[in-house]
C-alpha cells in the first residue's frame, strides 16, 4: 500500500529535504527514522521538491509504501507527537498505487520572501532575504513577463550537466508589496536545481536596476548560467503547493488548511 | 530633548520588557545599553506597555531624554546595526516634551493568537499557544460580549494589591478563525497586568464549553481572580499598536509601515 503525507517544515535547522552525498540531519532522514520506528520496519520516504538546505515547505508532498495494514489517523496522530516542532503533518491518506509525489505532479508553487524596508520583520526574519533595499516593482514585473511561459531555463539552474530536458513552463510570476516586503510567487510545470532561487536574484537585481530587460532575453536564448542573476539566499524560499491532476489530488491546499472539517 | 522609538520584538529570549526585581535581559536594558554606548552616557527608556516575559511587540513605544543634539535618522541607522535582529527600530523622531510613551497614550490594541488545527504552524510557532482543539468561535464571541464595555477588571488581572483604578475600557474584542488559527484581537484603554491573557484564557476556556457567560458576568460582578479563566501562555500575545491622541501620534501604524515613503 501506499501513503501520502501533507507536510510543512521550517528548513532553517535541516540540511534540506534529501541526502545528497554525505549529508545527514535531512528533513527526509528524520520522517524516516520517526515512521520506521512507528511501523517497526524500515521506511523510505520519497518527496515531490527536494528542497535545498535552508529552503522551507509549507506544502510539500511525501510518499511511502507499507506491506501491512495500518491506520492512517492513528499514524498521523503518533507522527505529529514524535516529530521536531519544526516539522509538521497537515494530513496523511492512502495514495492510488500509480502515484509518485514527483512524478505525478503536473505543477509546483514556491514563494519567495524578500525584506525591503530598512527594519527586520522579527517574525518573519528566519523566512526572509534581508536585503534592505527599495526594489522597482515595475522593473521587476517586466523582466518576470520576459521569463513567463515554456523556455530552455538551463541558465537559470546550477546543475552544470543537467541529464534531462531543461525546457520548464513558467506559469506564473506574481510580485507583491505588502508592509515593507516583496513576495514573488511562482507557478511552474516544475523547477530545475536552484531555478526559482535563480530566477529570484535576477528578478531582484532587475528591481536594483543592475540588469535589464535584454540581459534576461539573452540568458533566455544563450542558455548560459553567467548571463542570469545570482541565486538568492535559502532561507528566503518557501515551497507553497505541489498541484496534481485529478485523481493524485488527495489534499486540501495547504494555504486554506483548517484541520477540522 | 525627548525622542520616541517605533520598536518590533520577538520576545521569545528575554525575560520581558523591564526589569522586576532582579531579573536582567531586558528588552529595555538592550535598548539602554546600545543607546549609553552610541549616545556616550547612560541614557534610560522608558515604554508604553510593560510586556512580559515572552510576550512579543509589533508596536511598542520607548521614549528617551538626551541633551545634546543629535540626528535622528543617523541614530536610527546606528541603533538598527548594533541591536540583536530580534529587536527592530521601525522609527524613531523627536518627540514633544510632554510625550509620555505610557502616560500619553489614549489605547492599546494587543493580539493573541491560539492554534486551533492539530498540527503546528511551523512558522507561526513562537508566537502561537499551541492549544490544538477545536473552539466555539460563537461561545467565545457571546463571552467577549460581556466582557466590552467599562469594568472594574480587577477578576481579569495577577496584581493581587491594586495601588490604582483597575476600571479600564474594553472597546472591542474581535475572533478571526484563518488556517487552522483563531485571532483575538483587543482594543482598550489599558489593560491591567496580564489582563490580556486572562481574558485570553477566559474566551478559549468559553470556547471549549469549560465556562459560560454566567461565569463570566460573575467575575466581572463578585472581582474574584478565582471566577476568571486561567492565564494563557505568553509566547501567543503580541503588543500590536499603541494608540495616541493627535499632538503624540507620532507615527505610522506599524501593521502599514513599509519603510520607504
Amino acid at each position: 500500500m501506499r501513503y501520502a503525507m501533507l507536510l510543512s517544515y521550517d528548513g532553517s535547522r535541516y540540511q534540506g529535504w534529501q541526502r545528497q552525498g554525505n549529508t545527514s540531519n535531512t528533513i527526509t532522514e528524520k520522517l524516516e527514522i520517526v515512521l520506521s520506528r512507528l511501523l517497526e520496519e524500515p521506511v523510505g520516504v520519497s518527496g515531490a521538491g527536494r528542497t535545498d538546505a535552508g529552503v522551507h515547505a509549507l506544502g510539500q508532498v511525501a510518499a511511502f509504501d507499507f506491506a501491512r495494514p495500518l491506520d492512517p489517523k492513528a499514524l498521523l496522530d503518533a507522527l505529529r507527537s514524535y516529530l521536531p516542532e519544526d516539522i509538521a503533518v497537515l494530513d496523511l491518506k492512502k495514495a492510488p498505487e500509480r502515484f509518485h509525489p514527483r512524478l505525478s505532479a503536473s505543477g509546483k508553487i514556491y514563494r519567495y520572501e524578500i525584506r525591503e524596508a530598512p527594519w527586520t520583520d522579527v517574525f518573519r526574519r528566519r523566512y526572509q532575504w534581508a536585503l534592505m533595499r527599495p526594489l522597482d516593482l515595475k522593473a521587476m514585473e517586466e523582466c518576470a513577463r520576459i521569463l513567463m511561459g515554456e523556455h530552455d531555463f538551463r541558465a537559470f539552474s546550477s546543475d552544470r550537466r543537467p541529464a534531462h530536458s531543461t525546457v520548464r513552463e513558467l506559469r506564473s510570476v506574481r510580485i507583491d508589496r505588502r508592509a515593507g516586503t516583496v513576495t514573488i510567487t511562482c507557478e511552474g510545470s516544475g523547477f530545475l536545481y536552484n531555478m526559482v532561487r535563480i530566477l529570484t536574484g535576477t528578478l531582484v537585481q532587475a528591481g536594483l536596476h543592475e540588469m535589464g530587460p535584454d540581459q534576461v532575453r539573452e540568458a533566455l536564448l544563450t542558455l548560459d548560467r553567467q548571463k542570469a542573476g545570482a541565486t538568492a539566499p535559502a532561507k528566503g524560499l518557501t515551497l507553497v503547493k505541489v498541484i496534481y491532476p485529478d485523481p493524485f489530488d488527495l489534499f486540501d491546499d495547504p494555504l486554506d488548511a483548517q484541520g477540522f472539517v
